[in-house]
């Protein structure tokens, strides 16, 4: 089956991380081509619609599950693109998205985590991170804009954050997109030769470019620190967009899929609602 | 030509409204059939989604440009279905959806817009309510929650809030679902005869169907009181789901249109960084 895609391929394995292994333009579990790819996207649609309706549902019977979907990745790397092509399959009512950007002079009076926990997804939604609380292991390593033992301090946090968001009902999907080197290059390439993307574009991205291994190391840092039961960490190659949209859309329906969603049962008469409809005079 | 809309056709005419001279069932400025119309609203969305993008990419320059999308009408009129096949055609990243339920606490210890000014749309996105301020003008003047004399003062201090936005950057479109009282009735059938449905229903729907006669005569005059320059209503007859969403679809391309959105000039130096970027070393 050409449109199947293996997501236990995705999974990172336990121990310690080595993205090097990783090779950022492959797509593993998937055994087609980028046109299968992009007919399998698309073939995810209805089921999708058909979980995340029952997800949003389950609210009014007083459920408390929901998703999180955590998108991570080097400047590039396809977290916009993502949000379009997969996360815009579903419908956007029971969608969150939160984009996070350099904390704001408030968010900066809080713990690192007082601005995540505000955009946690309520229950019966998908929320949905681009970027999120991992920038605060990540660009804050790098530029050591914390000490080692608070970057320590961090990782445990996280750790019991996403633990109680579990344990609140919250399926938890993080992804690292994962694109070589060679391949940003190109992307902020594009980004300079198209006037129709110059917005897009940051000269600070190519400061960020050159802590490049540094940002490899924190990654691997990261994952293996924070890949656990409750919220473990898929790494995705991303130099191709199709796998990447296709592959994090499989792991959507896989969260969604493991929730065994029912629609909830009505919590009135039915006959006697037909009954009083059948009546109902607007006169 | 069958795809094309003429949205002229669903303004408001200024002066009292009579909403029975309205066919729920009509598709207004639409000369083709349904099949037609599905496809049109398809045909909507590459150019829906560029000028979307440029809407987004003008906050980076700056820009306070926004649209709000205001949707009302009577329980199952559709606006949960027009998010979902409408605004389902954007990219979520660059929408905002409100659905406004019934005042919390905390809510009710304000004025009736302070949850609206919360919820009003930040620059460069295109905001949506699901309901609105205008639940303070007809639920609660059907049901006398009001005395008039606050009916009246909160017509004045929407008009005023409206102006505000608009101001402020702030494309408004108000559209009025408007379905027939048997559609109505069909609709509430569906979902007390489907089980995947029954989550959708509510027994007070059928109470509130009671004071329909009410509901369009406070609808009517919310549209003649707050029927501005520059938050204009459109009717929508609602009674034909496709039509529904086609004729928000080409209010929303309009709005946008309008704006002649042009792509922001780089602000920095396109051939300096295209030297960087050839020169970044990243190992």
């Amino acid at each position: 089956m050409s449109d199947a895609l293996d997501t236990s391929a995705l999974l990172l394995p336990p121990g310690p991380v080595d993205l090097t292994a990783v090779e950022t333009d492959a797509a593993p579990g998937f055994a087609g081509k980028k046109s299968d790819g992009e007919k399998a996207l698309v073939g995810l649609e209805t089921e999708l619609a058909d979980l995340q309706e029952r997800l949003f549902a389950e609210r009014s019977a007083g459920s408390e599950r929901r998703i999180l979907l955590v998108l991570q990745g080097m400047d590039t790397s396809g977290k916009g693109g993502t949000l379009r092509h997969t996360v815009g399959l579903v419908d956007p009512q029971g969608v969150r998205i939160t984009s996070f950007k350099a904390p704001t002079d408030e968010e900066k009076k809080h713990d690192f985590l007082w601005r995540i926990r505000n955009a946690a997804p309520p229950p019966g939604t998908i929320g949905v991170f681009d970027r999120s609380h991992y920038e605060d292991v990540l660009i804050v390593k790098v530029h050591e804009w914390a000490d080692a033992d608070e970057i320590e301090r961090r990782y445990d946090a996280i750790n019991a954050f996403e633990r109680e968001l579990a344990d609140g009902g919250t399926t938890i999907i993080k992804c690292m997109l994962h694109i070589g080197v060679e391949e940003q290059k190109a992307r902020l390439q594009e980004r300079l030769d198209n006037p129709e993307k110059h917005w897009k574009y940051n000269p600070v991205d190519v400061d960020e470019r050159a802590h490049w291994p540094a940002y490899q190391e924190a990654y691997e840092m990261a994952l293996e620190r924070t890949h656990t039961q409750v919220a473990p960490w898929h790494v995705i190659p991303a130099d191709k967009k199709w796998f990447r949209n296709l592959a994090i859309g499989h792991l959507l329906l896989q969260g969604l899929r493991r929730l065994d969603l029912q629609w909830p049962a009505a919590d009135f008469d039915v006959e006697v609602e037909k009954k009083r409809l059948a009546e109902s005079d607007t006169a």
